[in-house]
C-alpha cells in the first residue's frame, strides 16, 4: 500500500487514473491557493471575504501537510538510505521540500510573534513548477534545465564579476557623486541601487549622475551593461546548441557507420 | 469560374498579371485604411474631412465584406472537406479569418451600443503581414516562422515560467512595500505593474521601491530580467542556427556520398 | 599620372609612403573637423574663436571639394563605364559619394536660405568609417559587414514586422489611453512614441499608461519587446557562425581528403 | 629559497599547504579591505570608528607593500629575461602589477595634496578577480577569458562604429533639441548623456526629446541600439560555440581516426 500511495504522489503513469487526478487536485488547490493570495492582497475582498479565506487557508494547510507527512513516510522509496531515518532527512533537507515546508509553517507559529511569516505563503506559486513536468511541456522542460546545469559554472562566474563589477561601480560613483548629491548616494550600499539599475538598463530615474566625471563613468557603466546582457545570454545559446548537436549525434549515429572503418561518419 | 476566383485571390503566381492586380490592390487598399486610422486619430482632421473619413470606410467594409463572401465560398478548394458547410466552417474559425471578420464587424453593430468597437478596426493592420508573403522576402518570412515554430514549445515554458516569476516577484514586492507605498503597489495585480516593467528592463520610473529590503529584492528581480531576455534569444538563436543547418545538409547530400559507403559524408 | 593618383586616394598598399600620407592626413583632417563641430556648439566657445572655426571650416570645404572633383576624375577606374561620364555618374550616385557631397554642400548654398543646412556637417563623421578599412582591424570589419549583409533580408523582415507590431500597438494604445491622458496620447502617430521606447525597453518614463487595460496592454507590449531584442539577435548570432563555419570549412577541406573516396572528410 | 617564496605566492598546487594558506590569508584581506571601504562610506561609521578603521588600513598598506616587493624580487622566476632589473620592469608595467601599485600609492602621497586619491583604494577590489584563478571556478574563468580574447577585434570595432553612432546621433539631436531646450542639450558633449543613456537602453528619463523631430530621431537611435545589443551578444555567442566545437574536436579526434585513411573522421 505504501508503495501505491508513492506511486499516486509522483509523476503520474500515462494511465494511472488515480495519479492523474492527485495531481490535477493538487496543481487546482495551488493555483486556488495562488488566486487567494492575489485576491487577499486586496483590502476591500479581504475585509468582506476574511472568513472564507481563513477557512480556505485552514483547509489547504491541513491538505498540504497530510501530504508533507506522506512524502516523509514514502520517502525511503524516492531516497534509499540504510535507515529510514536517513531517507526521510535526505527528503527532508532537499531544496523542494524546504520549500514545501516554508510554505506552511507560518501558519503553525503563533501570530503573536512580531514578524508577519504569512509572505511565505507566496512560496507556495514555486509549486506551480512541477506542473509542467506534467504532460506536453516536460520535454522542453527538461532541455531548458539541462542548458541552465550544463552553463551553471560559466554562469556562477558571469554572476561573480557581475557583483565585483557592481561593487567597484558603486564605490567610484559613490566618490564622485557624494559630494554633490549626498541624499541620492549617500554610501556605497546606496549607490549599488543605482548601479544595479543601469547595468541591467532597467534605469528608473530616480537616480542619476548629474557630475561631469558621473556622466561619463555612469556612460561606461552603462556600455558594460550591454556586455552583462550578451555574456549569459552567449553562454545559454552555446547550451543549447550543444544539447541540439547531442541530441541529433545520439540520433544519427546509429545508421550511419562506415561499414569500412567500422566507427560512425560524420559526426561531430 | 470558382477556381479562376480562388486562383486569383490566393498568393499570385510569377506572370498571373489579374492575380498581380488584386493583390496589389488588397495591399493598397489595407495601407489606405491604416493611414486613415491614423489621420482620424488627429481630432482636428476629423472634425474636417469627417465625411471623407466615412464614405472611405464604408468602400472600405463593401469591398472586405465582399472578399470575405468569396473566400467562404471558395473555402472548400482550401480546406477540402465533406461537405462544404464544414469546409465553410473550416475558414471561418481558422485565426486569420477571424480577425478578417473583427476588423470589419464593428461597421455592422450598430454604434448605439455603449461599447466602441471601432477600435477593432486597428486589426486590418495584422493584413499587411500577407504583404511578406508576396515577393521578395518570403523565403526570410518562412524562416523566421519555421524557427518560431522549431521553438514554440520552449518559448511557451520560458513565458509559463516568467509568469511564475512575475506572480512571485509581485507578491513578495507586495508585502515588503506595500505598508510603506500604499499609493503604488496597493495589491498584487498592481504590483505586478511593477514587476513586469523591471523584468523586461524598460523601467519608467512611475513605480520603484524605497525601502532597503524593496531594493534588494528589487535589484535580484532585475538581474533575473536578464536571464528573461537571454533565455529566448538562446532558444531562437539555435533554432536560427537549426535551419541553417537542415538548409547545407540537404544542398550538400546530393554531391558528397562516400562511393566507398554509399552514404553521405561528413554531414552533422 | 592619373592612376597613381588614383592608386594614392584609394586603400593603402603596405609600403606606398604617399598612399599613406595621403590616408593619415585625410584622417587627421576628419578627426579634427568632428572636434571642430563639437567645440562650436559650445556657445562660450563658438563666440571667442569665431574667426578661427570659419577659416578652418573655409580650408576644410576647400581640401574636400578638391577631393571630390579628383574622385570624379579618377572614376573611370573605379567604375569602368563605356563612356566617362558614365563613370562620373556612377561615382556621383554611389552612397559614400553622396554623403560627401551633403557635408560639403552645405557650405557653397548661400546661408540666407531659411533652413540651416550646416547640421549636414556632422555627415563628415561618416567618413570616419573609412577608418576602419586601414590597418589591423579590416578583418573585422569586413566579417561584421559580411554578417550584416548575410542577415539583411531576414532583418528587414523583422524591421517591417516591428513596424506593423508599432502601428498596432500605438493605436490600441491611443483607443485605451486617449480618454484619460489626451495629452499624452493626443494621436496614433504621439502614441507611437510610448510604443517605441517601450519595445527598445528604454523607457524614459515621460509616458506611461495609467489606466488597467492600458497596463495590461502596455505589459504584453513590453513582453513582445523581449522579442524584438530576441530576434535580430538569433539572425546576427547565426550569420557569425555560418562565417566561422565556412571559415573553418575552406581552411580544412585543403588537406583532409580521404584518399579512398576523393572527398573532403568531416567538412560540414 | 627565492623560488620557493615565489612557489607560495603564485597558484596553488593541490596539496601545498603554505602556499594554500598565503592564497587564503589574501583573499580574506582583501575582502575585509573592500568591506573596510564599504563601512567607512557610512558617515557615522566612519567617525566612531576612525581609529580602527586607519589602524586596519596602517597594516593593510604594509602587507600589501611588503608583497609588492616580493615579487618584484622574484620577478626573474615569472618573466625570465636578460638581467634582473629587466624582469623586474617586466613585472612592474604589466597590468595587474600596476592596479597594484595604484591600489597602495594613495597611501604614501601625503594627504596634503588638493586631490583625494584615496578613491583608488577600490582598485584593490580587481585583486578579488584572481579568487577565480583557484578553485574549481578556473575552468570557466578561462573560457570566459579565452572567448572575450578571440571576439576581442570584432568587439573593438563595434565599439568603434558604436562611438561613430554616438557623435553622429549626439550633433544631429543636439542641432534638432537645442533650440527648445536649450538646458538639457546645451552642447553635443552634453547631448551625449542622452545618445548613450538611449542607445544601451537604460532610459532614465532626466532628458529625452520633446520636439517631433527629435522625437522620429531618437525612435531610429533607440532601434539602432537594439542593434547595439546584438552584435556583441552574435559575436560572444559565436565566440562560445567556437571554443565548444575546439574542445569537442580535441576530445574526439583522437579515437576516431578512419584506418583506411589514417585522418579524423568527422571533426569539422
Amino acid at each position: 500500500m505504501k508503495s501505491r500511495i508513492y506511486e499516486i504522489m509522483e509523476k503520474a503513469k500515462s494511465r494511472d487514473i488515480p495519479s492523474l487526478i492527485f495531481d490535477w487536485t493538487l496543481v487546482t488547490l495551488i493555483s486556488l491557493n495562488v488566486l487567494s493570495v492575489i485576491l487577499e492582497s486586496f483590502s476591500s475582498l479581504k475585509k468582506q471575504y476574511e472568513h472564507f479565506f481563513s477557512i480556505f487557508e485552514l483547509v489547504s494547510v491541513v491538505i498540504f501537510t497530510i501530504e508533507y507527512f506522506l512524502r516523509i513516510w514514502t520517502s525511503n522509496l524516492k531516497y534509499p538510505r540504510k535507515t529510514k531515518v536517513l531517507s526521510a532527512l535526505a527528503f527532508i533537507f532537499s531544496g523542494m521540500a524546504i520549500i514545501d515546508l516554508l510554505s506552511i509553517l507560518p501558519f503553525y507559529i503563533p501570530l503573536a510573534t512580531s514578524i508577519d511569516l504569512r509572505v511565505l505563503r507566496v512560496l507556495r506559486l514555486t509549486r506551480m513548477l512541477r506542473i509542467l513536468k506534467i504532460g506536453r511541456y516536460s520535454a522542453s522542460m527538461a532541455l531548458i534545465g539541462r542548458v541552465l546545469k550544463r552553463s551553471k559554472s560559466d554562469l556562477i562566474v558571469t554572476l561573480f564579476v557581475t557583483f565585483l563589477l557592481l561593487l567597484l561601480a558603486s564605490s567610484l560613483m559613490y566618490y564622485v557623486e557624494n559630494p554633490v548629491q549626498p541624499d541620492k548616494f549617500p554610501n556605497i550600499v546606496a549607490s549599488a541601487w543605482w548601479t544595479i539599475v543601469t547595468l541591467t538598463t532597467v534605469g528608473y530615474g530616480d537616480v542619476y549622475p548629474i557630475t561631469v566625471l558621473g556622466k561619463v563613468l555612469g556612460g561606461i557603466i552603462a556600455l558594460l551593461g550591454i556586455g552583462l546582457v550578451a555574456l549569459p545570454t552567449g553562454i545559454i545559446s552555446s547550451g543549447f546548441m550543444e544539447e541540439i548537436r547531442l541530441k541529433n549525434q545520439s540520433t544519427t549515429t546509429k545508421d550511419k557507420v562506415c561499414p569500412h572503418c567500422g566507427l560512425p561518419i560524420g559526426d561531430n
